[in-house]
């Protein structure tokens, strides 16, 4: 039941935006009356939070083939790939959500309150770099999370990309990767280690509200 | 007239977010009948287009003063400077108006409705690297609107601090004029040439929705 509850309310919410769906409507869809439908979603909110928790979920699982060895950088290709993969089917849900995963201080994708589904797909990428053959020396975690903010941007070019197909976001992917081998060059040098290192922190004070990590 | 209507209705966006504050409240907290609001802002996005004008244009005119000459890092610092110092003591409406600025495919700051402000504000970019002493040949307008693009995720980032008083992104802007030196360097490399080329090209497909752009 709630499963069924959980894909009509996300259906409609594709269909007309995040304000535009009410969970009167969802239950009048779903054939239920509201008061079953409070008991499984109270608000909005929980649908959006069981969104990203689905989500998450299935780039983790996924992401479990990623196993230890390979270069971090070519690992971190990999997740990227990924990620586009398991968010793909979902863009038009995500874009009616940017809105809310971007603007929304208690529902967005780095609010206090989504910090479990955040730590989970931010310990992929922390597990990226750690385990890859290359990690660099005291600075894997932060350079994962580093890598995990880039993702993040990514994802919203890609969900503000107009071009045929999101033909553009392919196009800067392929560009990253291009551009990851003198990256991982730079890391050589002690000043870009300091900007990795500072990055993060900031990310974190600033962006995560001074949340201390899990596993960091 | 217009202006004190205008800046009610600012007001009333910063009290109430953009969706709680309707047209109807402007009027009231105003004083003028609906009739006479409608006569000057038809609807809430003329208030928003409106904000976006008078933000451009006082950065465009504060930015006159960059005359030509000096390295190009040096004018892209004093423009982000400048940028934050603009849009400061506004900071909280721009807060309420983010899922707008990033969500709305309409109001958007890289919608085409927008374009007025955003060309002007991209402009004054393109002059940074165009104008400065060491402007890179034959990809200064490039570079320009590559900086363009960093400089609104400074403000993304600035508008989501969580930190007392914004203090990461100051840090933030430190650690990036710590790093232009850097970068200044790479751009002797053909790949990070190519690279900025390819990465303006991407934005304007990807992101500006393939609109030829003034001036380039």
């Amino acid at each position: 039941m709630r499963l069924r509850l959980y894909r009509t309310a996300v259906d409609l919410i594709r269909q007309r935006g995040y304000e535009g769906a009410t969970l009167r409507d969802v239950a009048a869809a779903a054939r239920v009356s509201p008061a079953l439908l409070y008991r499984y979603f109270p608000n909005k909110r929980a649908v959006v939070l069981a969104f990203y928790d689905e989500l998450s979920e299935t780039f983790e699982r996924r992401s479990a083939s990623l196993e230890p060895g390979g270069r971090w950088r070519d690992r971190f290709a990999i997740a990227l790939d990924l990620t586009l993969e398991v968010l793909g089917p979902h863009r038009v849900v995500l874009r009616a959500l940017v809105p809310i995963m971007i603007g929304d201080p208690d529902e967005g994708v780095l609010a206090p309150e989504t910090a479990f589904s955040r730590v989970r797909v931010m310990n992929v990428f922390e597990r990226v770099v750690i385990e890859a053959s290359d990690a660099p020396k005291g600075l894997a975690p932060a350079l994962g999370r580093v890598l995990y903010l880039a993702h993040l941007g990514v994802i919203l070019w890609w969900l503000l990309d107009r071009s045929p197909r999101q033909r553009a976001t392919m196009a800067l992917v392929a560009l990253i990767r291009q551009m990851l081998p003198s990256a991982a060059l730079a890391l050589k040098l002690r000043s870009v280690r300091g900007f990795v290192q500072s990055a993060d922190g900031l990310f974190r004070e600033g962006l995560l509200g001074g949340a201390t990590h899990r596993g960091s």
